[in-house]
Formats: C-alpha cells, structure tokens, sequence
C-alpha cells in the first residue's frame, strides 16, 4: 500500500494552553509557533484552550488577550495554516472574523459528538470568508460510530472541508478509534482527523489506530502539553510514524529540539497520569466533574471514584454538573 | 472468549530502581512491596535495576545491601510471589540461593535475545532448589519471531515455568508485539509474559497487544518508574485490561493509591519521554550507548542522533560499546 500523507496540527498553543492556566505570551507564542513552522507542522493552532473568546470565569481568563497572541503568531507562521478553535456558545461568528483579520485561514468548529447543528452556522460562515473549515466532534467515545456518521454528515452537508474526531475525556483504546474513523472513511469522500488525550497511556496508539484507518490529520502537542493527561506527544508520534514510513512532512528532529528547547522550559509541571486523570479516561467524563465530584464524595460519604465511574455511564456531559448531587445520593440509598 | 487471567508483575523495585539511583531503602521497599501485596499483584520483583549482583561501579551501587531489601519485602510478602531478577555474568548461582534463602521464589534468568543458552544453568538450579524459573529474553526487537522461537525452546528444556519477552529498548510498535508473542503462543505449551518500555509511548498499547495475543503476564511498575522513559505504567495498565474486561485480581483503586501515596514521593523526577530517552526508543539501542555516543558526535563533528540511528541499524548490542567511535568514523567519511 502507497501510505498516505500524514498532516500533524500542533496544538501546543490551544490545547496545551490549559497545562499553563492559560498564560502564552505574545513572546513565546512567537517562538513556539515560529519553532513549529520551520519544522514543517500542517496547522499550527493558536487559541484559549476552550476556543476563541475561552477566557472568562467559567474557563480561566487568558493572561494576555487572545488576539494578540494569533497576530503574534502570524508574523512567523510561513509554510503552515494558522488556525483556531471554535466551541459555539463560547466563541462567536463575530470572533471567527476577528480571528480571521489578523491571520487565521483555519477554523475547526467543535461541538458535542451528538451536537453538529449547533455549529452549522459557523462552518457556513468560515467558508464564506475564505477559511478552511473543520467539523470537530468532542467526546466522541459517547457516540456510536453510525451517530458519529450521521453527525458526521452535518458538517459535510454545511461545507465542512475534513471531519476531526476527539477523544476528549481519553477514553478510546484502539478498537474504538479504528471503527470510529473506519466508517467515516467508508462513506465519506472528506478527509478526516483524530485527537486523543493520554488519560489511559493510549494517545499515541490511538493516533497510529486512526492513521492506520485511514485519519490523514493528527492532533499532537509538543511534549504532550494538554488538560489532564495531556495529548498526544508530538514528537513521540512523528517518531513512530517515521519509523512506520508515513510521511508527516515533518523534520523530527527539529521538532525534538522545539518541544526541549523552546516548550519544556515554559511548562508549569511535566505531563503525567495521575490518579485523578486516570479516572477521568476510565470512566469517560470531563475535567470539570472533578472538584463537584470530590465535594459530593464527601457530603454523602462515598469514593468519589465511584461516582466517576457512574457518572460515565448516564453518560454526562459538561453543563450537567448539577447531576452528580443526583448521581451521588441515588449511590449513596444503594450502599445502605 | 472466555478472557485469560492476566497475572500482574510488578517492577517498581527492580527496574524501578533505576529511576532512583538504586537508592531504595529497607523501609521503603517494606511499604512499597506491603502495599503491592495488598492490592493483588502477582509477582513483586526486587532486585538491582540489573538483577542481582548488579551493584558495582559499571552498573551502579546500590544504597543498600541487596539481600537486605530482598529481606524487608519478605516481611510483608504474603499473597504474591517474591521475584528477583538475575542476569548471568552478573548475578551468580550463589547469589541466587541466598536470594532464595532470604525468602525470593521466583527468578527471572535474563539472557540478550540470541543467548539463552548462558542460562540454562541458572534455570536448572533454581529448578532443583524449588523455585519458579521464568526465561527472560532482553532486546526482544532484535531477534526475529522465528528466532526467539528457537530461544524461548532453549529455556523450555532447561525447566522454565514461563518465557517472558522484554522490549528492553521501547522501540517494538504493537505489529512487533503480536508477531513476536503469537509464534510462543502458538508452537509453545508455557504461559508467556511481556515487558513494554515506554520510549515511544506504546508500553501500555504494547502490553495490550501482548495479552490480545495470549501472554499472561504482564511486566509494570507504579507510576511507570524505570529506566530511559520507563516501564508500563501499572496503575494505568489495570485500567485498560479492567475496561477490556480481563481479570487481573488486582484492586484497582487501591493500586492508584500506592503508586500516588507510596511510591510518587520516593521518585526523584517525573517518568517523561524526553529526546535522549525517545531517541533510544526510535533507534533501538541500549542506554548504556547515550554518554559515549554525544562524545563521538563532538569528536567528529556529527549528529548525535544519526550516531544511534545507525548503531541500532547494525543492531549493536551492551558491551559493543567501543564500536561507537567506528561508527562515527564511517558516518564521517560518509559525509565527506
């Protein structure tokens, strides 16, 4: 088989922004993208790590204003796109634009696995302004891979130019990637990408399931730099897929020396998996469960690892934080 | 399919021990091993990171007395088997019967990938003294499955409960995993064991394919404590095999709560893959190679990288050390 060409989209700068409480400067937004450019990333993505307009209370205010950190960006970024991210309901068509002014070419919307519609609008508009527009489905271990099809076709049907799964609660082992990108590859002529988070040790692996059926577009951080567990280490992955003879485009050691050089030395703490990342892959919930969890756990007296893992079950979903009372007591009349 | 019992080898304090400099102390081995026999490990093998015997100036001296250890994880081992580690050449029959004597039942005799033979020996009276005898092949990425075949056969004859196959340099991807393991499993009437590292971040996704292919132990350590990047990180490991459904008899929780309460604060770093440690991976060679390789760079003008890339291309293995400055030279010339 003649291997297909590998896009890797470095989201040290999004992604990875929630591993420094979102505090890029302009400076080192400069180097690391200016690092990543020269060593031949795809997309270099540049945001909140909640997407355009992220910063606020609920998410964790930005130290420095988002848009001057794109314009940074976009004074040294030659050979690849510039894009951000896009979570409707936080940012805006207004901010896509704004983005777009000062050196975006690459929006990729993101919504829950079973929420397409919701970023219909915004894939139209991207398109309209010129951009590069992607269809990016969170939490993609809570669909089915036919829910994910027909999720799938919304953002087709909108303009969408490449579909991007993510795992984003690191839940996925490999089986679940591969029929997950399998039938997106099956029945739709778009290209289509993958994200994984490292909660389980499986984010390299599961990027190598999806590129081996057949995701040509590959979310990674310098270092693995991300919320929780962190994503897949770009480095480690352009290893492998050199060794596996995929062609990234990519000068892997050049990109060793960024992630050592320029992204380790601005990092807050190394990326691990610790107990409470752990949990989150093996129950399949989001970040923002945490501290409600601990804080039911002690008011009802039970393991708040149990209520994790009940949690993953219904199937909760960020903005239902309200259920783990619920979820906690109905527990707790069990144990009795 | 009825779902294998996969038995859990911990390592954290035999190749663990690399990670802290061979500094662990009787106390802590105590609580380490007390609270991994609590939880449902299999094994608990304490050793030298290089088995028994391994403290000396070429290996490392260890803080304290081997046998002292051996003797503090006796105290408290009640469940599990107590292992030790033993490489012939550096670990003797006479270290093994005072291993034995100080309460270990299991030995791991750990010969390079082409060398059973040298271990044939050691098997044998660890048989004759009523011990459970495991051969242990190192640098398993450099022997073809048709060859670890015939050296696994070698242990077979001289009496070995089980073969475990170690990927001593983190450089098999999951293919190399399942080839390598599935050939014992299918001409071989003895359970099979794996060893992942983690410098290319598979040692969980190799582990896996290791039990997808019918291996029945698996080698960890907490926290992924070991050498280079280090080992399979056990905590996580449970994680993934309780998802996919296989019983490990190990309580999960209460193994998350060893490695964060009892062995994160013995660790002198994070278990990170940095470059050093993922070029080792992506080259396939020893970590012994690594200082003499960055000296022959700055002698003759090269990249390190390039250095290891072609030491693992003409498979160089530990001892081989004096071929770096060769190598140098001739990648020299060639640049010329």
């Amino acid at each position: 088989m003649n291997k297909q060409k590998i896009n890797i989209v470095d989201m040290t700068l999004r992604d990875g922004s929630h591993a420094v409480s979102h505090s890029f400067s302009p400076e080192q937004v400069e180097k690391v993208a200016g690092g990543l450019d020269k060593v031949g990333v795809s997309i270099i993505e540049v945001s909140h790590g909640d997407g355009i307009a992220g910063s606020s209370v609920n998410y964790g205010f930005s130290k420095y204003p988002e848009m001057d950190l794109i314009k940074s960006a976009n004074k040294v970024v030659k050979n690849a796109k510039l894009g951000v991210l896009l979570i409707p309901g936080i940012g805006t068509i207004q901010d896509l634009e704004e983005a777009h002014r000062n050196g975006a070419s690459v929006v990729r919307v993101a919504t829950h696995v079973t929420e397409a519609d919701v970023g219909i609008q915004h894939i139209e508009h991207a398109k309209k302004i010129g951009m590069t527009a992607v269809g990016f489905l969170m939490m993609s271990h809570m669909g089915s891979p036919e829910k994910i099809l027909e999720q799938a076709k919304i953002f087709e049907s909108a303009g969408a130019d490449y579909i991007n799964l993510a795992d984003s609660a690191g839940y996925l082992t490999p089986d679940g990637v591969k029929e997950r990108v399998s039938i997106l590859k099956e029945n739709l002529s778009l290209p289509v990408g993958f994200h994984s988070h490292n909660n389980l040790g499986l984010a390299v692996a599961n990027s190598i399931a999806a590129v081996e059926s057949g995701a040509t577009y590959i979310d990674a951080t310098c270092r693995g730099l991300g919320a929780g567990a962190g994503n897949t280490q770009n480095e480690v992955l352009c290893a492998v897929l050199n060794r596996m003879g995929y062609d990234t485009g990519v000068d892997f050691y050049g990109l060793m020396d960024v992630a050592e050089e320029i992204v380790e030395p601005i990092m807050q703490r190394p990326q691990v998996i610790n107990t409470p990342s752990l949990m989150l892959g093996y129950a399949g919930v989001y970040s923002s469960f945490l501290l409600h969890t601990y804080k039911a756990a002690e008011r009802f007296n039970l393991n708040p690892r149990d209520i994790l893992v009940e949690l993953g079950k219904r199937k909760m979903v960020g903005g239902q934080e309200d259920m783990i009372i619920d979820v906690a007591y109905s527990l707790s009349q069990q144990n009795k």
